[in-house]
């Protein structure tokens, strides 16, 4: 297929190399910074970077808005695309209706359910793409493209994909914001996070090869109060934290 | 070395096996339920099972109570150890000083950074060891045993080791039950946990090789309010969770 891009962020940067090696052809990059756009066309083979949205007389069939979830409404207001080309976004926590400004295209989200970061390569193979469409046409096309780089491809309409979005949060910003505090906790006493990486690395494989309802250890699933009292009253020098500490604990009780 | 677990729970479990892999002997094996000591020995080579706390005439010359961490305390009042035998304790959360009550014996403290399954091998090689003594010769006698099962050595004081215990809490615990709310919210919608193991391992190798302090994202790090008010009115069903919603997006934006 004939794509292009509309952002030039994580998502587009990996997205767009991806689709580049399955012999799929990328038209154009767009940022609102052309810069941007050029650091990626830089990767490409023959790709144009523009900071414009008119896209009227593009070659591309395909039209994918990877800009930040906040920022969509604004760009699908400003942006022309040929008539009858497929326009989609990959943003978890945005409905497909989103892109109903824009009548004379076909829409669909194209949502692969990873985290992204420019340095990192991603191997797509192993990532689920989930795929919605205004019609069963559409649906087809994203299905066959999203098989050109993975092999998990998923129909989730956006309720659904709402609720993917949300456990995420819990899974992944909430853990990492957890190794944060962890991280935090540690070197005020001049301790290195480090140090409890293999614990990590543990803890997690287990969760999700025997499920984390059964994984559970520590001071509160065992209902140790001394423990937690201790730990409560280590925490003293962050108010917030001990007020996690605490509603975790329960939570963890009671669950 | 010669030496005798009191407790067969998942630390003597694995240490025991580790400790005759690297020719030490293992001597006795105690619990309360003398079938749980016995599952233990049938594993070892030569080891005794038994039910009582007085070793009196052990041949042992260490002795590593792993039992769980609030029943230190009432088999300290109970154990009889041979005058001069090491007696050591594996828990994170307490202090080298629950050992008082053994006055003829050498203390210290032998603390794996790890969490343990029976059904699950570890490779020690990697684990950190943490190591206290009530004296040089005892800290240089424990560290020569950890070497001959792990090549992560550390001297850690009680106070300290309490830091680490509380910062596994948050980084083990507490991210394991965000998984475990994360798995209930997707199956709550007909949804299947797999769909974000690949982005969990993902969040986790990221935090771990840039640091969590770099890795953060999602919509609490991005001050994307929609999304946020959206993933609260969807976690109605359940108050403590939007409760928590609420505390870690406020957290992750404030740290």
């Amino acid at each position: 297929m004939k794509i292009s891009f509309i952002g030039a962020g994580n998502v587009a940067w990996h997205l767009a190399q991806a689709f580049e090696k399955a012999n799929h052809s990328i038209v154009e990059i767009y940022s609102r910074d052309k810069k941007n756009a050029q650091k990626l066309t830089e990767k490409l083979y023959n790709a144009t970077p523009t900071d414009r949205l008119d896209f009227s007389h593009s070659k591309s069939e395909l039209f994918i808005i990877s800009v930040p979830d906040d920022a969509i409404a604004q760009v699908v207001s400003e942006l022309k695309c040929p008539k009858n080309s497929i326009l989609v976004h990959t943003a978890g926590s945005k409905n497909l209706s989103v892109l109903e400004p824009l009548p004379f295209t076909r829409k669909g989200v194209f949502y692969p359910l990873q985290t992204f970061s420019k340095g990192k390569p991603i191997d797509f193979k192993k990532i689920p793409i989930c795929i919605e469409a205004e019609n069963e046409t559409v649906e087809k096309i994203l299905q066959k493209l999203a098989f050109t780089i993975c092999d998990n491809v998923c129909f989730i309409e956006s309720e659904d994909r709402k609720t993917l979005h949300l456990a995420a949060v819990f899974a992944c910003n909430f853990t990492n914001h957890f190794m944060h505090i962890s991280k935090n906790i540690l070197e005020k006493d001049g301790l290195n996070f480090n140090m409890i990486k293999p614990l990590i690395e543990e803890t997690i494989s287990k969760a999700l090869s025997k499920g984390p309802e059964n994984a559970q250890t520590g001071p509160a699933i065992r209902k140790d109060t001394n423990t937690i009292n201790s730990h409560i009253e280590k925490l003293s020098f962050n108010v917030d934290w001990q007020n996690l500490y605490v509603l975790l604990s329960k939570d963890i009780q009671s669950i």
